[in-house]
C-alpha cells in the first residue's frame, strides 16, 4: 500500500546525509496521506545505506503500525501529532543537523538576520520551552509535538510561514507540502543558523531586519505576486 | 544568438555550487557583450543538475528579455545597473556564500587583514547602506544596484580595484573582466571574509594592513609591473 | 591466530580516516579476546592506505608482543591499563580528533547539554588532570591509561555509561563492547563536543540537561526498556 | 637535469590542494639539491589541474633560473633565502591555508597547547615582525625570507625542531628533510592552528603544556630515542 508515497518518503530520508544534516541514523522524514489518514515513516536505527522504500512503515493517525515489518521512527509520536495539529503540512523532517541543535541547546531562537533567512522564514524560527519531567517520563515523544504546537499557537506563528521549529536541549523538526521541500527547509535552517551564530559573533548586537523587508522577500517566492522561479512570467523593469 | 557568451556564462555558473559558493538555487552569473549592449543570464529558481547552455536568459539593457524561455534570475535589476554603471565590467556574480553573507548581515565590511585579501582587493570590501522601506516596496531590484554604485560613488572606490560589495542584510555581488574572473573574485571574497572572521576572534583590535603593503600585493597582480604569474618574464634577485 | 578479530579491528582503523577523525596516523583502535586475554591492535605510524588486516599486532597483558612483524601503536600501553582495570569493555579507540582535542587542551569536559549527548553519554565527558614531570617521564603512556581510570574512580562514573573521556593536553579515549561501537563513539564524541562549543559561544551561561532527560535519553537507547532501534517491537501511542 | 627531484616537487606540489590546505593557486613547494646547489620549485600561477613535472623550474643560489620554459614562483627569492641561510633543510613549502593565515593576520603565534602540536614542533611556531615600508617596496620576497631568519635567530629557535613560521600579515612558510614531509608539516601547521583557535575560544587564558611534555612527545618521535613507528623495535612494558 501507498506505494508511491514510500518511494518519496525513501528518497526525501535518502537526501538528508547527501545534504550533510544527519549522519549515522539521526534523522528521519515522514509524509502523509491525508485522504486515507496515514502516514509513511522511516523505520527506527536503521542505517541509510541499508535503508529500502519496502522498509518504509505506514502508521494511522492513533499510532497504530498499519502495516511494516520493522519499528517505525521512535520520533513518530512526534510526527503524529504535528499531522494532527497542522492540518495543511504533508512532510515533516526531523535532524540533528549541528548548528540547529547548537542553537537549541543554548535556547535560541534563530532571527531572520537576512533575506536568506526570509526567503524560507517569515520571521524567527522559534525554540520551544523546555518539557518539564512529567512530560519527560510520559509520552515523551507525543509531548515534544505537544511543546511544538504549543509554541505556535502562544506566539501566533503560522505553521506554514515558519514551516520548523528548534525543540529545547534536542534540536529541529521542519515540515512542508512535501517531503522534498521539507527536507530542504531543514538544510536552510542550519544554513540560516550557521549565517546567524557568525553574524552574533561578529556583531553581538546584531538585529532582525526590519518587517518590510520580510514581506518583501517572503512574497517574492511565496503566495499570489511571486515572481522568483518559473512559475510566473513577469516583465523586469 | 551569443552561444559563445552563453556557453561561457552557463560554465560559470556551473563553477558556482562547484567552488561551494552557491548551494540549491542561490547564486547566479551574467555577462556582458558590450558591442551589442545585450547580457546573458542565469534562468530564475533552475536547479544546476538540470541547467543547460540553452537555458541562459538573453537581456537587453532596458531590461527587456530578449531572448529565451525562461525568466531571467530574480536579480537581473540589480545586474543591469552594475552593468550601465560600472562600464568597465564584462560579468556579474551573486552568490549567498555563507561568510560574506555572515558579515554583509552583521553590516561589518571585509578589511583588508592580509597579502591575500590584498592580492585580489585593494582596500576594504565595502558594506552597503540598508535600504529603506520604500527602495524595497518599489523595484527592489534595482534598487538594490543602485544602493552599491551608491556606496562606490560616495567612498570613492574604483569597482575594478575592489571588485566586490556586501549588500546590508542580504549578500555579496562580485564581478570582474571576464565571468570566471568574477566567479573565482566571488570565492576569494568568502575566504577572506572567514579568515577576517577568525582573526577578529583572535585579537578584536586587529587593523588592517598599511597602504604600502596593498600596494605591493595589488601591483604584485595587476598593472604594467605585474611580475606574478606567467605573462611577464623578470629575472629575479 | 585472532583472524577474525584482527580482520575487525583492521576494518575499525580504516573507518577513523573514512569518518573524518583520524588524518595521517593519528589513531589506533584495538579489540580484545577475553578468553585468551590477548588484544590486537594498530601497528605505529602505519600509514592507513598501507594498512592490512595481517599487519594487525598481538599483545598480551603484559604488554608483550605476541605475534606481528611491526611495532604496535605507542599508546599500546594505555590501551592495557584500559583493559585491565575496564573488564566489561572490547575495544579501544585513540584519535587526535579536532573538537575533542580542543577540549582536552582547554581542561574542559563535555558536558551533556542536549539529547544528541544523552543518547551515547550518560552525563558529562571528563577530562583527566594533566599528568606530572614524573608520570610523563617514566612510562608514560601506561600513566596515560592509569589517569584515564582514576578519573573514572574518582568521579564515580561507569565507563560503560560513559564509554569516553579526554586526556588533559592531549586528546580523546573511547571504548565499547565492540570495535565499531567504539569508533561509533569517538565520532560522536567529536560531534557533541562541536556542538557544545557552538552552545557555549551563543549563550556562555549554557547548563547540562536535567537527570530526568538524560534517564530518558539514555534508556530509550539502554537497557532492558529500550525501544530505538529494531530489537524491541512496541506499541506506539 | 634534476629528473628526480622535479618528479618528487611536482608531487609535493600535488599534495597541497589534495589535503585542503591551497585552493587556486596559492601555494608552491621547492626542494633543493645540496650537492649541486640549486633548486627546484612551481612555476607561478599555473593551475594544479595543469601542473606537470617538467614545467618545474630550475633555480641557483643566486636566483637565476637555470631551466624552465616558465616564470618560476613569485616566491622564489623567500625560498632561496630559507635554503642559504637554514643549510639543514631540504624543501620549503608556502601556502595560504586559512587556520595558519588567520593567526598569521592575527599576529599571534601557535602555542604548543597539546600533544598533537608537541609531535611536530618542539615549542610555539612563532610569528615575524610586520616588514616595513623599505622591506615591502624593495626585495619584498627576498625580505620575507630575511624576517623569517632573524624571528628564528632572534628568539633562538632551532629551524629543524620548529619547522614552520607565520608571516605576519601573510601567511605560513614550512620547511623539512623532504618535500612531502615539509607539506605534511604545513598541513600539521594548520590543524594544530584549528584547535588551538578552538582552545582559546573556550578558555581564554588557556596556558602552552609545560617543558616536560614537550620534550616527552618531540622526543617519542625524533632523535636516537624515538620510539614511535617502525624504524626502532622496543619492548613495551
Amino acid at each position: 500500500m501507498l506505494e508511491e508515497l514510500k518511494q518519496e518518503i525513501y528518497e526525501a530520508n535518502m537526501l538528508l546525509p547527501k545534504l550533510g544534516i544527519v549522519i549515522f541514523t539521526w534523522g528521519n522524514v515522514s509524509g502523509i496521506d491525508r485522504e486515507k489518514e496515514l502516514f509513511v515513516i522511516k523505520p527506527s536505527g536503521v542505517p541509510y545505506e541499508k535503508l529500502r522504500p519496502e522498509d518504509m512503515v505506514v502508521v494511522d493517525m492513533e499510532g497504530n503500525v498499519i502495516e511494516g515489518e520493522l519499528n517505525p521512527s521512535s520520533d513518530t509520536p512526534t510526527h503524529r501529532i504535528l499531522y494532527r495539529e497542522f492540518p495543511d503540512i504533508g512532510a515533516v523532517v526531523h535532524t540533528h543537523s549541528f548548528w540547529a541543535v547548537s542553537f537549541a541547546q543554548a535556547g535560541i531562537g534563530v532571527e531572520a538576520m537576512g533575506t536568506t533567512h526570509a526567503d524560507t522564514f517569515y520571521g524567527r524560527v522559534p525554540v520551544t520551552e523546555a518539557l518539564t519531567k512529567e512530560e519527560i517520563e510520559n509520552d515523551y515523544e507525543e509531548n515534544t509535538g505537544k511543546a511544538i504546537v504549543c509554541t505556535f499557537r502562544k506566539q501566533k506563528i503560522d505553521p506554514l510561514a515558519v514551516p520548523a521549529v528548534l525543540v529545547r536541549q534536542h534540536g529541529p523538526f521542519a515540515w512542508g507540502k512535501t517531503a522534498s521541500q521539507a527536507v530542504e527547509t531543514a538544510k536552510i535552517l542550519d544554513v540560516v543558523a550557521e549565517m546567524n551564530y557568525h553574524t552574533l559573533q561578529l556583531a553581538h548586537d546584531s538585529r532582525p531586519v526590519p518587517q518590510y523587508l520580510l514581506n518583501k522577500h517572503y512574497s517574492r517566492k511565496h503566495g499570489a505576486n511571486a515572481y522568483y522561479g518559473q512559475n510566473n512570467r513577469k516583465s523586469l523593469q
